[in-house]
């Protein structure tokens, strides 16, 4: 019996799953996930139910606390993807959502936590719009105390004591400047051992009401753990682990061990770190973990994905691994998806640069490669699930996707080339990534796509314009084109940090203009597709028409897409599978022919 | 801790599953569901497994079988909707479809079965356009023999011989009129005892090649159970029960058991039926079964619903059910929503009508009655769930539905009444009905709204003009308004019953005259609100439009709500939410005021 070869709709029928809880008793799992087609809560009664909707109302959850006691959950929600979350309480059997405050036009709140008392622990741009403040506020009597203000950035929780009484919060000064203090009552101290240095902290657990664990690179390159005694007012490095971020912690009080997740260039790894300091690594279903959760009983679940995986919850039990949900691309098993392999290879400074190749298939390879830059560009291409990218391979192209200086997981100095010179050094390890591909025969010069996405969009005009002979053809997904405009209509909230992460107009008006790929408009010549969602709030449209218009007033080829009903990326799945169609199209179009 | 009351949306965030296939070694459960947005094949592994997607392209399956062996599903799939099933092959592990039979425009399968010998038996319009052809086609060599053709009617499989040689097949010569036959090679022969009678026929199980069981009401008003000797030429009722009609049968030939599904009324029921002629009742737990179910371990399968409860599918083991899907109400237990009671009344002529009353909740209760005729008409209003009316009733509105003369479940000649008398007799029940209710109290009379679907539309109108005093305001669904323009506008493989099943345009024309809602327009002065799918192909949108536009006129307070993308019924979720709210928002309008 024959069956037809898989098609673009089988990669793309799969679902996001972005949040979980497990309530303290184990006996239900609550998600967040668009599995019916809109984002909502989800739940199931573990271990083997069938899973059904939780929340009635179709919104997306940043935040989900099952209250202990069972009387309601803890929800934050957004409503249409606005990402302005606010808190509510479900009923404990699901339905429809509570407002727990009352809340102005505007007002954010960025939840940490709900203690059985009806204490929540948040922070909220209602005071101080840019540095924010902290509150606890009970739901059951509304008394509301503040519990800190912000100062030379925006302030988050991390943790909060077993008594109440501290917070461990993070200053957000930059990207890579977030120094941690504890704050108890009107005293504030710091965390790190000096604020101002520049340096970054992470997650924190308190062990008790006056020792923590912490995640810090301060001192070093990468995130270790430290532990605090705020007592005693002495610290100490606990584990360090070479090239490796220390993440997410999770305390296990009961046994006074400490779950951990821990990152390294494009994948996680988990250890549980024992009361007497010894280190077990437990070998991670996944190669990405999203989150992590461990409950009373000691049974660890986890969220998250591996290339030829979507992104799914697992638990730990009895030392094996258990899938719980079943998020798979239809009728296809993980063999038939195609892996990544790990690569290296030195730029233009010797540095070196660690990238994603994915070799199409033998029986599907047409010989093409597509070069992805990705977005952030504080942010790495990963052993994740995509969609696109199974289906790239799936149509026979190989996809190179390299993590150029900027790109988080290769320790704190080389994320930090990035900053103010967005177009300098990492664009220099694209093009020394382009020639190593030819000079390892992976790619033939002339059969090379350029795709990218966000800062990726922005790389990909840049290296059209700059180095426009390496390729057939370009897309750009939603990129910059001008680093002036660019600098001028991002969100409020960015802009405090613009300078020191791409620079001023006026001090570094030279470099900006280098640095822009409007400046190279007259060498794009090559057959251009250019994407963006209408409502883009990161990335204005005002961005793609500039430069859609000339090229097109040029006589360059291209194609202009608007998604009027889209912001910075795809919420709806009919939209992605049309791009991605689209996207599809222009490459066959653009292909070599056999006669070339 | 206050939670809102439940919203219109937790009655709606229910799905759709139609149908279901449980692989032979019970390893693994199939289901067509709209889950995800879009009706589409899903599975899961039995006995407690995750959903998944099964098959990838978003297609509507009215048949689903499992190849035993396990080298393929067939399932027969239509496009968007069409209702145009075509028979296709997926692979084991779900994926892309693989169509099995090349097909011409307008082609229609009507699949029986599948065995694992690769031949499938099937129903075709392709030669015999209106009474329909039977094949035998083999998938793996696509060889093809023809089994019969039509005569009389529109000739359906009902069931094959283990030989693979008979087939019994039922020929619709009208709603009431279906008699049975065997084929076997040229020969065909009765089954029925006199095809020329009216009576009907339903389904058939083969236990030998020479001998099968069939569900017939020859001779009676209900369906019994027959088995009949095809090598003796004798039959014999076997099972018949007081009011009820057995429905569907499924044979387990390793104990010689039959599983039966009867009909009585608003409810339905299971037996089971030994070798030795004894028959046990299987407690269901639903209401209204839509599809049973026999493994070969002798576990029994059922999809079905009850008025508190969507539908679901369920496994019968060890004398007690299991839900194993999960399709509930977001939040709400069985027991908060509302369970109608049946209840008769006498009508005009004497006649017992059997209907269902929903008294809305205590603490909602607004004292306003919803009468609501169904549709068919040669259908009845059934235990089973509707999210229109759990909303309804959480408004506080109760609800009346009458199966009056021409519903089926009452017996043969109960249901041809409403043949050549739709605007009389079932009319009359409905007064008779709504007398009741102000008599026994149920409702106030100047408290009552009409509310009515197709046929039901059609009655809502008719009463509106005929009746118009009783009522505060009308909504009229996809109703017809004028039966002759009905008659010209059905589509093309109605037309056939339609003088038998209505009436002549001619002959009758005094009565279509008399019992077309249009004659009576000058005496609907009530608001109405009339809503109408634009693509309707079977009340089609001219029946709505003639009579808003006449009402708007004469001065009728009326609002016309066309949906320009569906048909005659609501496919698209958001589209039903929209309609039920704006049905909700007139109810609300034109309630009783305190004042009056």
């Amino acid at each position: 019996m024959q069956f037809p070869p898989a098609s673009v709709n089988q990669f793309f029928r799969t679902y996001q799953i972005t949040q979980f809880a497990v309530s303290d008793d184990e006996t239900r799992l609550y998600f967040n996930t668009n599995m019916n087609g809109t984002m909502n809560i989800w739940a199931l009664d573990l271990p083997d139910g069938f899973p059904y909707l939780y929340g009635a109302t179709g919104q997306s959850a940043s935040f989900i606390q099952p209250d202990p006691e069972g009387r309601f959950t803890a929800a934050a929600l957004d409503d249409d993807g606005d990402e302005n979350y606010q808190l509510y309480a479900l009923p404990p059997e699901g339905g429809s959502p509570s407002l727990l405050f009352d809340t102005e036009e505007g007002e954010k709140h960025f939840v940490h936590e709900i203690r059985s008392s009806g204490d929540v622990y948040f922070a909220s741009n209602k005071e101080q719009a840019a540095v924010l403040s902290g509150f606890r506020k009970n739901i059951f009597t509304g008394e509301t105390e503040k519990l800190f203000e912000g100062a030379e950035g925006a302030t988050f929780i991390k943790a909060v004591s077993p008594d109440g009484q501290k917070t461990a919060v993070t200053e957000l000064r930059s990207n890579s400047h977030l120094p941690a203090y504890v704050v108890h009552g009107d005293v504030r101290k710091p965390l790190s051992m000096n604020p101002e240095g520049v340096h970054s902290t992470g997650d924190a657990v308190f062990v008790s009401n006056d020792a923590l664990y912490m995640t810090s690179n301060e001192g070093g390159e990468f995130h270790d753990l430290w532990y605090i005694d705020l007592h005693q007012g002495t610290r100490k490095r606990v584990m360090q682990l070479s090239g490796e971020n220390v993440e997410q912690l999770k305390w296990h009080e009961e046994s006074g061990s400490l779950l951990i997740q821990t990152s390294k260039g494009v994948r996680d790894y988990l250890y549980l770190r024992s009361r007497d300091g010894s280190v077990e690594q437990l070998e991670a279903p996944v190669d990405v973990i999203e989150q992590i959760s461990l409950a009373k009983s000691g049974a660890v679940y986890v969220l998250g994905m591996k290339a030829v995986d979507p992104v799914n919850i697992y638990k730990y039990e009895r030392g094996t691994w258990k899938k719980i949900t079943k998020n798979e691309v239809p009728g296809m098993k993980e063999e038939q998806l195609t892996a990544p392999k790990t690569v290296q290879y030195e730029s233009f400074d010797g540095r070196k640069i660690e990238a994603l190749w994915f070799q199409a298939p033998a029986d599907a390879d047409n010989g093409h490669v597509i070069f992805w830059p990705h977005g952030g560009p504080q942010a790495a291409e990963r052993s994740q699930y995509r969609a696109v990218f199974q289906c790239f391979l799936n149509e026979g192209y190989s996809i190179f996707a390299p993590n150029f200086r900027g790109s988080t997981g290769y320790g704190a100095s080389f994320m930090k080339l990035v900053e103010q010179d967005w177009g300098g050094g990492p664009r220099k390890d694209c093009v020394a990534g382009i020639e190593w591909l030819f000079d390892q025969g992976y790619c033939d010069p002339g059969r090379l796509f350029l795709i990218g996405g966000s800062y990726g969009g922005y790389m990909a005009l840049l290296l059209a314009g700059r180095h426009s002979g390496y390729f057939r053809a370009v897309v750009d997904i939603f990129g910059v084109s001008n680093l002036f405009t660019f600098i001028e209509s991002v969100p409020d909230h960015w802009k405090p940090v613009m300078a020191s992460w791409l620079g001023d107009p006026v001090k570094d008006e030279a470099r900006l203009q280098r640095d822009s790929p409007v400046t190279y408009l007259s060498s794009m010549q090559q057959p251009m597709l250019i994407i963006q969602g209408a409502n883009d709030p990161r990335v204005v449209k005002e961005e793609s028409d500039q430069i859609a218009d000339a090229l097109k007033r040029q006589g360059t080829k291209v194609d202009y897409l608007v998604l009027d009903d889209e912001g910075h990326g795809f919420s709806k799945k009919e939209n992605e599978v049309k791009v991605y169609k689209r996207i599809l199209g222009f490459l066959r179009e653009h292909q070599q022919s056999s006669e070339e």
